[in-house]
């Protein structure tokens, strides 16, 4: 099994199945395809064209040659061929409950995910306190997020989102790498839980290679002019 | 287990789930609630405040007072309580590729949609012929879609994208609707895979019930001034 994603440091959707697939100690090999101008003739389009049909990472391909893009398609396949591993929460109604804020992650939070792009190993908070500030939209994101994390914690009394690291866990790392860059401010039960997130194997695995790569993309920089 | 949705002419997201439970003979209890201002003391947002913490259509909300949100999740959640009705394809590479592709759908293809809202009741073929012609990006959605669903399509052999009617046929069946009321050209076999969609039983109940509503609602008409 392959999965091809992008660079560590800004990937945030590659991110997702990559901590997935460490945290629960399932086997893979790893295709990094690094950000580039994305232009048809690109490295990046014509590696990715060979794999699936959006030409985005993350992509898993099994060994057999079926392409799984998208994330959420690729954790619901996960889950399935580990069902030993409980990728998913157990219980049915947590499960629902974690699927509906994977879900809603997916589609959502476009103000967040736009002013306080993915930069594992940026440090904002200046940026950070500016953008609240000025965009109350951004705010609105961040106030859904620690409601919706807060309610989750206080039903399965943690230290994960569902008790045990889930998918949902692993969804949400992204945001909470965003959270640390721009310096977002939480409650201190959210504040916890993102400290276990960070400790996790998969998550810290991921956070030391993004560190280790010391590449820097303009186009992934609206603040940064260096590193 | 009621299902809360809004307009059954204009509200895409919600049309996804109940087609889904209606094609596969789910009882169900419907909850119409009226696209109105979306203030925050407006009888849309009261009404769902009562039942899901994000507020917006659609939503399930079970026997046991659990709230499932959005489209995903409760496909997800229904497949995973009717296993026997296989909403998702039987064969897990199969199934794997539904999910991408309803995955995909989820979080992309924005440029059509903003576009070409959808608007069951309305016939805007010169609305579409010029958004096709000056927004290129609707074009290359078109043109994605019409290669995934070409793709599934000669997989499967039909004729629904996945053999049997599946979570993603009702997945693009307001995607379906949106290329009828614009009038976008596609090649003959997604044209008749259209017409299946558009016959399949629950797809069909929906939109006579979104012919019959006669409603007309400003923000949700960006080309028409009446009925």
């Amino acid at each position: 099994m392959q999965i091809y994603i992008g660079n560590k440091n800004y990937s945030s959707w590659s991110m997702r199945p990559w901590v997935l697939l460490r945290q629960f100690g399932i086997p893979f090999d790893e295709v990094m395809v690094r950000f580039d101008s994305f232009d048809a003739g690109s490295v990046f389009k014509t590696t990715l064209a060979r794999v699936t049909p959006t030409g985005t990472v993350p992509v898993l391909v099994d060994d057999g040659g079926l392409a799984v893009w998208d994330t959420l398609a690729i954790a619901e396949y996960l889950a399935e061929r580990h069902p030993e591993r409980a990728l998913w929460p157990r219980d049915a109604r947590q499960r629902a409950r974690a699927r509906s804020v994977c879900a809603e992650m997916h589609a959502g939070f476009r103000a967040l995910r736009s002013a306080c792009p993915m930069n594992i190993e940026a440090s904002l908070p200046e940026v950070g306190a500016q953008v609240l500030a000025e965009q109350p939209a951004v705010q609105a994101d961040l106030d859904r997020l620690v409601a919706l994390w807060s309610e989750a914690l206080a039903d399965s009394g943690g230290p994960f989102l569902f008790g045990t690291f889930t998918i949902a866990d692993a969804y949400f790392a992204p945001v909470v790498s965003r959270l640390r860059t721009y310096a977002l401010p939480v409650p201190p039960v959210v504040a916890d839980w993102m400290a276990q997130v960070w400790a996790a194997p998969g998550v810290a695995a991921w956070v030391a290679e993004a560190l280790a790569e010391r590449d820097f993309l303009d186009f992934e920089e609206p603040y940064r002019t260096a590193r």
